[in-house]
Parts: C-alpha cells; structure tokens; sequence
C-alpha cells in the first residue's frame, strides 16, 4: 500500500497492486454487463470489486479513511475499466482467460500484502490468515450480492479460489511469525497462490462437498 | 449533521435533515409492506434506508459510534415512519409521488453534507465525491439487498439517480478546494441535485447502457 | 467478552459466549449444506453467522480489531463446526430442535453482552439497545444474505426473533442508566431472551404484520 513509491520494490508493488485493482475491475465491469446495468451499475460494481476487500481489511483494522480512499489512482483504475467495458464489452468478454490470470495475479497480491499488512498491526496469525483471506475475495463477494447472485467463491461447482488465498496467506503469517517480513516473502506467497489458483482453474480442482442426496432447496 | 442547533442556520439544515431522513424510512418501510414483511421486517428496513448510508459514511471516516447513534430523533423517525406506514400503507402507497419528492430532498441533503464532512477530513476531492454519493446511495443499496432484490440505483430502467448525487457532490467538493466552505455551498449543492433528480424522473431521463445482444443472464 | 478469564463469573461467561458461537456456526454450516455449497462455503458461513453480529458492533463502536480476531477459540470454533457438520449432517439436521435451543441462548448472550458493553462506551440507552439487537441478529442475517435469501429475522412466518432481542436489550439498558451494571444483570437479560424466544417457537407467536391485499411481489 504505497502512496509515493521511493525504490523499485515499491514501485514494482505498487504497479503489481494496480494490476491486480484493474483485473479485479475489469470483472466486476462484465458482471454489470451480464445483469443488464446501465453504467451507473457498471461503475459502482467495478469499484467495489476492486476495492471492496481492501476496504473491509483496513476497517476492520481501524486504518480509516481505508487506503483506497487515498490513492488516486486506486479510485480512477475502476472508471477506466468501465469505459473500456462499456465500449469493448464483446471483446473483453472475449479475454474471459487472460482477465481470469490477471485476477489470480490480483487475489496473489491483495492477500500477500494485507496478510503481511495485518500482522504488522499486531493480530494473531489465524486473524491475519483471515484478513488476508477477506481481503482478496471480499470484493468478488461483495460484486455477487449486488448483482443478486449467491457469491462464486461459496458455490459447489467453483474452481479452488479461497483454498490458494488460505494457503498463501498462512505462508506469509507463518513467515512473519518466524521473523521474516521481507517483501520476498510477499512475492512468493503471491506467486504461489496465482499458480495454485491458475492449476485449479486448468486441471478443474474444486473444493470437497458434503454428500447431500435429494433436490436442492 | 448537529446534535444541538445554535443557530437559524443550523436548525434549518437539522430539519431538513430530518426531512430526508423520514422520506427515506418511508420508502424503506414500504418495501418490506411490497415483500410482505412483519413489523419487524419494517423497522430494520425503514432504519437502514434511513440512516445506512450515513453509518458507512462515518465508518470510512473513522466517525465512530456513527452520527446517527448520538441523535435521538434519528432514531426515532423511522419508527414512528413504520408506524404510519403499518396502519395507512394504501395511503403512503398514494402519496408515492410526494415520497419520491422528499427522497429527492433527503439524498440532495445527505451527498452535499457528506461530501463537506470529508473534504474537512481532509480526504482528496476525488475520495470526498465518492463519500457524498455512498451516503446518499448507499442507505437505498442496502434496503433492496435485503429486500432480496438487485439494487435499483444499478438497474439499466431507473431513471439517473446516482449521477445528480455524483455531479452535486463535485459542487461541494471543487468549492471546498477552492476554500469555499459556507452552508450556502452545501445549500445550492442540495438543491442542484434535488432539481437534476426530480427533472430525471419527470423527464425519463436514463443512465446511457452498454449495448447488448441475447437473452438476459 | 473476555480474553483470559480471572474468576469464575468470567469462565461461565467465556463458556456461555462459546456455546452461542458453536450453536450460530452450526446454523450457518448447515445452511451451506442445504444450499448444497462446498466446505469453503461451510467455513464461511459458519463463521460469519457465529462473528458478524460481534463484529459489526465492534466496527461501530470503534474497538478494532474487532474482539473476534482477538480470541482464537472464536475463530477455531466456525471450523469445528464446520468439520462436524460437513461429516454427520444428517445427525446435525436432525439436531434441530437442541440448535434451536443452542441458537436462543446464544441470542440472549449475544444481545446481552453487547448491550452493556455499548453502554459503557457511552452510546444513549436507545443507541445501546439497537446495538445489543444488531449483534444478536446481526451474524443471521449476514448468513441468509450470503446464502441468497431475504432474511428470515424480517420474514412474516418467523417466530418472535428480533423482539426478544430488543426487550432483553432494554433490561440492560436501563438497569445501566439506573446504575446497575452487574454481571447479574447481563445475566437475566440472557435468559430472558432465551426463554422468551423459546416460548415464541413452542408457542408460535409471531411479530404482527400489516394488512396487505393482493399478490406478492
């Protein structure tokens, strides 16, 4: 979370995060889209996907106005994917797999940086596991609920996509635990869970299910 | 948003206030009449419409316990909002169009304070807008969700609603930049979106939409 | 809301505080399973359901992180559940009527607790009781939402839920305004509310709802 970046870690994190807030838009943008909005609708769920879990991160750790609010850039990434949506929306569709990579690169970053980021602030490691975890699929829950749909991450037939941000998050608690905060640590956990979350998505892993018999209610 | 009015000024904009925090518990307790809710169903969703965006507003800014838990009288309208809208409905039902004429008044009031409370948090413009328009929003966002419906501000057939919070909200933001500060700012800010509404309803002025093919998804 | 526990009146309350967590997270488990999720759904539900309320409340007032990421066994909890339910479902299921029992006591702590902890932040007894009936009913409605249902608090075929919570809240609340702020207090406001809310289940009592004519919407 870098306002000014001042070496090239920072700037390297900084233009990663952007990746990631972009690709997280970019999808909130076709949800929109797919549920027959009017721009109005395409913004509002462009942003929140992009910046909804980090908002919820950092209020809950009491770091207001959240970060989102404080980043220019974060606030005007969201608009740029509406417009290009709005005008491109068959061809951004058509990227379906490529968005689907930038995503995963999004959720490796946002839970890398904001586990890191609630451990600093003193939490437990099981508490910044969750914070991490929150932060890289709270947006895409948020999106769902306002688009009137039961959150994907929470759905039978999802590939793995909270699974990888668990076990990533836990790589960068237990680092921290252990002493190590270096943003490698970040980086790896980030690569991490964008290569376990791109192997669910190619090799079809989904999470196990109770056994259930009977129709759906 | 004032607990003891020292002066005209003051009392004129905690009426006002008042006002639009009524309209908007109205329509929240009509909509849980529409979705055949019990009283119970009508006090929760005549609260949150009422003073939800509001209670977000203060969250981000770090305002806590939000504005709306030091005020009696807020808390208080919508129950006594439930309570007329409990024995008339039929009646409320009717008065639709005065309803609609104060949920104009209420969401011009809540995105021009909002929007000045965090410019004087020292948020950037940009931030500040954004503030406004979820105060001003994001108490009817939350009725519909719980409501189980898509929220209507995001839906391709309403008519703009969102952009009169957004556009009067750049008012109040651009005129802080510019050291203006006065009530007289927030006042002509209230009014523009008032107007800009009210136009769009009775004109049928829509959001522009993304073109689509096919069915609904 | 206790970390290490120094007495005994402190161990009953860190014991009782568990067994509403254990009995909300087994409701939002098995919610998962009838809307035949996958475990990542299970944890997620069971958690929110057993924490939301508590972490809402902590959210508004202020006191974050909230409590919930402070004690592991808050967290841990929503994963036993959840492994307990994802095995013997069947057996859960036909629990009912015991988590309902579970349910109603956690309710009553929950409000109770919460309302006094409000009370002594300083909130108004009225800001204080709506925040002891936010954390308790608060986790349900996060569930039912995620879940895709219109909350069942506000529904017109449920039991007395919310009304219990707000009368046992009351209790609280003014014993604390006249000085009374014992343990003891907190302590038959709980089972008020839980022997309030099981006599609406035996009994069927349900909150009134306005008359209303024609078709639901």
């Amino acid at each position: 979370m870098v306002n000014e970046p001042a070496s090239v870690t920072d700037t390297v994190e900084a233009v990663i995060n952007l990746v990631g807030i972009f690709a997280f838009a970019l999808s909130g943008a076709l949800m929109a889209v797919r549920k027959r909005m009017d721009i109005v609708g395409m913004v509002v769920l462009a942003s929140i996907t992009a910046l909804g879990g980090g908002i919820i991160r950092d209020v809950l750790l009491g770091d207001v106005p959240p970060a989102a609010f404080r980043n220019t850039w974060w606030l005007v990434l969201p608009l740029i994917a509406t417009v290009l949506t709005f005008f491109l929306h068959p061809v951004v569709t058509r990227l379906h797999r490529s968005i689907q990579v930038f995503d995963a690169i999004g959720l490796g970053v946002f839970c890398a940086s904001a586990t890191a980021k609630a451990a600093q602030y003193g939490v437990s490691p099981l508490a910044a596991v969750l914070l991490g975890t929150i932060t890289g699929v709270g947006g895409g829950i948020l999106r769902d609920l306002l688009a009137g749909e039961i959150p994907s991450v929470l759905r039978r037939d999802t590939k793995l996509y909270a699974v990888p941000a668990v076990a990533g998050s836990i790589i960068v608690a237990v680092a921290h635990a252990a002493g190590q905060d270096g943003l490698w640590v970040q980086a790896f956990a980030a690569l991490f869970i964008c290569g376990f979350r791109l192997a669910a998505l190619w090799r079809g892993w989904g999470a196990p299910a109770p056994r259930v018999s009977g129709p759906t209610i």
